[in-house]
């Protein structure tokens, strides 16, 4: 039975509780070990390592050009142990939902997910719903956990990374940002900007598995190119200078930025990846990467270098050298 | 450097997002695995069967005797991963916090989480944390995952369950629902009950190893004992009997309740587990978990029964027999 909007009783661990999970997510997601409805899910057969993330999802407007919360919940879980090297398996879910949320939202949310998982062929085998008073959150806010199998004897690691390095972004940046910014009632630009938002697995474990030069990947999302860049740079000691006429970006999101007077490289991504590689097999796998839809774009964008400690230094179309420095300001909230 | 306040900067993936994450989160929950701040953290050494959960906490007030947001989070995922027979290892924490929020709270809260999570011995190995705007949610929210180790040979499920098995509840019901509860403004009871919030594999981890015997558990939060052995008969599809003479309550929390007027049976604990064993067994595994502080009121409150088909059914003090159902109001909303 289906309800017009959500009630607080939809979050009272009771009889409501129970109906709405049965209608809104055991039927869409449905498998065995979710099927159990236990207080947690017994997974068998996983290797000795494994990776555990978790995000959580507080993206407002909830839908927006190219996904939606639910998608976009699934994705970034996804992309984060994919960052790991491993190959992801199971997801947890947790939902926050305000009171008085339209059923037919949750449920148009529940499909989204249950398409991602199910093209990304991961399992949805845990999850929470409550439900608290109107005002005391905004539509819905969604937490993904996610466990991968992280491929035998690899270990990405920020350690692994020297100077001479190569620096990949497998495609266009800051589309997702701007997708979310363009989706907001105050912000009508006039044209629309589809966010990259994917999952990315199928891109990228394939190359990992052929190419032991890959010694690193983070996905540029809250604070974009720039922020991840400098997260990687201080964590591993090293400088990175990065080529700004190499790094690619769509003429729409570029008019959109200068609109918006925002600097692309801060904006979020959320279907892409930056790969350090060796030097020597960057090429090799810049051409792998090309042939698969996801990564079309993708760019060789710069190189780690010694003697520039910590340092992100970006290579103008001016001909001109200025540091990238971490974002600092908050220009966007909630964009993921 | 703290602030007074959280900025929506604190959550823009930036310069001021790594310096909370340093100085709440990193600072106290220190470990190498959270040390590495990938985007997954890497676990090594699991055995091959894991259990996996995860938790939203959104309770209101975010402090209320016995405990607060931080340590229930903390004890309700460990907790999930008892009830399937799992020694708890690792947690993953997502924050969602209002714009607002005064930094000292949040160190509170992060101080509790800490506290928690060393008795427990389990590592927070990865985490998340988002800033909305103010009205966007009410104070903070949290979502902790988990990953335990399933005790080898061992599978605890609603299908073991027989006729004539004995129905154990570990402790005094109620205290947490109303301890919460009596902490909101409008509702000043004139004394204070104090949440049973516990973690729980200190006193049920060493019974298990010992006994076979023990076929499932489930702890008895959302929705109180009543609704939790709706859905156990219901997955079972079986009967289950309980005296009302023998369910555990302490006298504040029968005062509590008469004078608001709610069925302790329908109250949430967050530290106390029912258990369904073999009835030979009970009553030393009954002596056991008394020895345990956390244990020390446990019952035997009732048992299978066949011939009942998925109803509860209370032998009342008076002589009476009632069905009694699964919540189906929501008479305490936000209560974990």
């Amino acid at each position: 039975m289906s309800y017009p909007k959500i009630l607080l009783s939809h979050g009272s661990g009771g009889r409501l509780t129970h109906a709405l999970i049965q209608d809104i997510f055991v039927r869409r997601f449905k498998n065995p070990i979710l099927g159990e409805l236990s207080d947690s899910a017994r997974l068998d057969g996983l290797p000795k390592t494994i990776a555990f993330t978790c995000d959580a999802f507080v993206v407002s407007p909830i839908f927006f050009s190219g996904g939606d919360i639910g998608k976009l919940a699934v994705c970034g879980t996804i992309n984060d142990l994919v960052m790991q090297g491993a190959v992801p398996e199971y997801l947890s879910l947790a939902l926050i939902i305000e009171e008085g949320l339209e059923y037919k939202v949750l449920e148009s949310i529940a499909d989204s997910i249950s398409r991602t998982a199910r093209l990304a062929r991961v399992l949805i085998v845990t999850g929470d719903t409550k439900v608290v008073e109107k005002n005391a959150a905004d539509k819905v806010f969604i937490t993904t956990s996610g466990i991968g199998r992280i491929m035998k004897g690899r270990h990405l690691s920020v350690k692994n990374i020297e100077p001479g390095d190569k620096i990949i972004v497998t495609g266009d940046i800051a589309c997702h940002g701007l997708a979310v910014l363009s989706g907001r009632k105050d912000l009508n630009l006039g044209f629309t900007i589809k966010s990259d938002c994917a999952f990315l697995h199928t891109l990228l474990i394939p190359v990992l598995e052929k190419y032991s030069a890959i010694k690193f990947m983070r996905d540029p999302t809250r604070g974009g190119l720039a922020t991840t860049l400098n997260e990687v740079a201080e964590a591993g000691g090293l400088g990175i200078t990065i080529e700004e006429g190499h790094i690619p970006l769509a003429a729409n999101a570029r008019a959109a930025c200068e609109l918006l007077g925002i600097d692309p490289l801060y904006i979020a991504c959320e279907g892409r990846a930056i790969m350090v590689v060796e030097k020597d097999k960057a090429s090799d796998i810049l051409s792998i990467l090309r042939r698969h839809p996801l990564g079309r774009n993708a760019r060789i964008i710069g190189s780690v270098t010694k003697g520039l400690r910590a340092k992100v230094i970006l290579n103008t179309r001016l001909g001109t050298r200025r540091i990238v420095d971490m974002l600092t300001s908050e220009p966007l909230p909630r964009i993921c």
